[in-house]
């Protein structure tokens, strides 16, 4: 296993990333503070199959007298009125100030169970228990939570640190391939945009990672962690160098948001948005041709795709890539690599960005 | 005017107390760094009669464009229900980043519109005008915004400090008598625990302050503010000296949960609890008979209730004094007086507490 904190102030917190550690959550629970023994464990119809039993009888064996909440599986439960139920069966389990609620399941089940953490009495515990491979190198760390509203993701939410993130990546086995690869986009951003030599990991190790291998897993999400870490410790709130996680996320989000959602995974789209990225990095942040086919290969190694599909800058794309966040006038603030592990943030003109969309 | 500021870090926050100065609200809003001229002011259907237009108005001056939203009246409107409305107002006005909520109003507003700015985009700037005694000498300082469950008051919400507060004295003249009487109760509350020589001024003053004389309430709401944010800077999250403000408030608490919630105001509940803590501060504390009686004298003066109502003691009493939230076993953690202007808090045994009831 390994262990490290994020140092965030009053709001810092461990992270143990380990094979099998899901059958210690009550004794690391108990580490983390939790002193009271009534807690309540939200996960979605989809985990409870796999894990939920194996989380609340390792809770049992800390004297945790845990509640399990299923929500269905999927998006549609970051809505206002299952956030009301979770409401509902916590205070029907008389869950206290000093309790907890634990997020076992992806990000939808990490945002929602987190959401409902930072209000419930004002704020309580969550630890977060993320069973993908995105929520366990990206989404359980940095403290954003939150819910949908029907004119916009995530529009009703907090910042709100976990107590602890527990990352067994033995749960990572019954993901469905898809998923898993998905998660790899996130991965391959880290190495991307700060650490190189992780990028040659990657290619060394790719074999072995797609057979889900227990101790390469942990090094790569242990890794991909920290990196996410010591971004947000330097940026909590998205100030300026959290953008730079956004690299491969602009022309995603359009991706996404045009292409309907559901069509591609995130982690797809931000697959495709890297590598539009990658051939703007070469044309105005002076990367190699070299890194920048090296980097187009490793994803399209994780089995992930690299191609703009075909007409897929229609008038929504075009809509929802100005409706960027990051945008400002006819320009777009766009994360590039000066070489692979070193990214800048660089105002480029719409039309040059249309222009590499359609080579 | 009177300004200070509140000093808690990255949340620090000026306060505004003066006469007229709602007309100056779209400067001060400016001079707390509300950049978006999209705002929201959400008021509720009392106050809108006297000062939405005047809010607005003063917005306006100053380049916002300042939509209204106005919820019923009443402790009611702090549901999901009205939560979910504020939102959907918000998204349609476009509210962004850098726009910024108005809660114009007393607690109920404070509470409900600072728990949507809290959780509209993970959190934007609210502004509190309180425009009731209570929320100008009390709520709208803190941090503490929510909502009530049908099953508890506040459970769903959320530590969230406004950008500004910005109290107008001269609003309190629209403010009915009984109102006005009881946010005096917190008044004289400040002056008990931490500010003798308060008390002898209230003494004096009582007769311009019952006039609603704008210069005396002005130098009043300031210097209970001042109190309140001194002992919230040492103590933003109820760890310990924060709860020194619970004088008179496990006895009132319990007054009001079981004299049905209406029957008394909570400053009126209160105002009977603090009667109730200056005997038992006699007989555990030390105080003298002398300066209890002057504090029983000052509260009977400002027109507040000193007395238990016969048969107040009821089973349905006692059972919501021992849900006290800070209960210990058969004990329950009481704030009582020294001496006027210091305060301890003291552990007492149920019995004894029910023992200067009934005297």
């Amino acid at each position: 296993m390994q262990t490290f904190r994020v140092e965030l102030g009053p709001a810092s917190h461990p992270v143990h990333v380990g094979t099998g550690i899901l059958d210690s959550l009550g004794g690391l629970a108990r580490e983390a503070k939790i002193t009271s023994n009534r807690v309540v464990v939200i996960t979605d119809s989809t985990v409870e199959r796999h894990y939920a039993a194996r989380a609340t009888d390792a809770l049992k064996k800390a004297r945790f007298s845990p509640d399990l909440v299923v929500v269905p599986a999927g998006e549609a439960s970051k809505s206002l009125s299952v956030l009301e139920t979770l409401y509902d069966r916590m205070t029907a389990a008389e869950i206290e100030r000093g309790g907890a609620v634990f997020a076992l399941g992806g990000g939808v089940v990490g945002d929602l169970a987190g959401f409902a953490a930072a209000t419930y009495l004002r704020g309580i515990a969550v630890v977060q228990v993320p069973t993908t491979l995105v929520a366990q190198v990206d989404s359980s760390l940095g403290g954003k939570t939150g819910i949908n509203h029907p004119r916009a993701k995530n529009l009703i939410g907090a910042f709100y640190q976990p107590r602890a993130i527990i990352a067994d990546v033995d749960t990572l086995r019954t993901l469905p391939d898809r998923e898993f690869r998905e998660g790899l986009a996130e991965v391959i951003k880290y190495g991307a945009i700060m650490d190189a030599p992780m990028v040659a990991d990657l290619e060394r190790d790719l074999g072995r990672i797609l057979k889900r291998d227990g101790a390469i897993l942990e090094a790569m999400v242990a890794r991909s962690l920290r990196h996410k870490a010591s971004v947000v410790v330097a940026d909590e709130r998205d100030g300026g160098l959290r953008k730079t996680l956004n690299f491969g996320h602009t022309v995603g989000h359009a991706l996404e948001a045009s292409a309907g959602y559901g069509r591609y995974l995130h982690g797809e789209a931000v697959a495709i948005g890297m590598t539009v990225a990658a051939r703007l990095s070469e044309r105005f942040a002076g990367l190699s041709a070299d890194e920048g086919a090296r980097l187009v290969r490793l994803i399209a190694q994780a089995g992930l795709p690299t191609e703009m599909p075909p007409k897929a800058v229609t008038p929504e794309f075009t809509a929802a890539l100005r409706l960027d966040k990051k945008r400002a006038e006819n320009a777009l603030e766009f994360v590039l690599l000066e070489k692979l592990g070193r990214s800048l943030t660089k105002r480029l003109e719409f039309d040059q960005v249309l222009a590499a969309l359609s080579d």
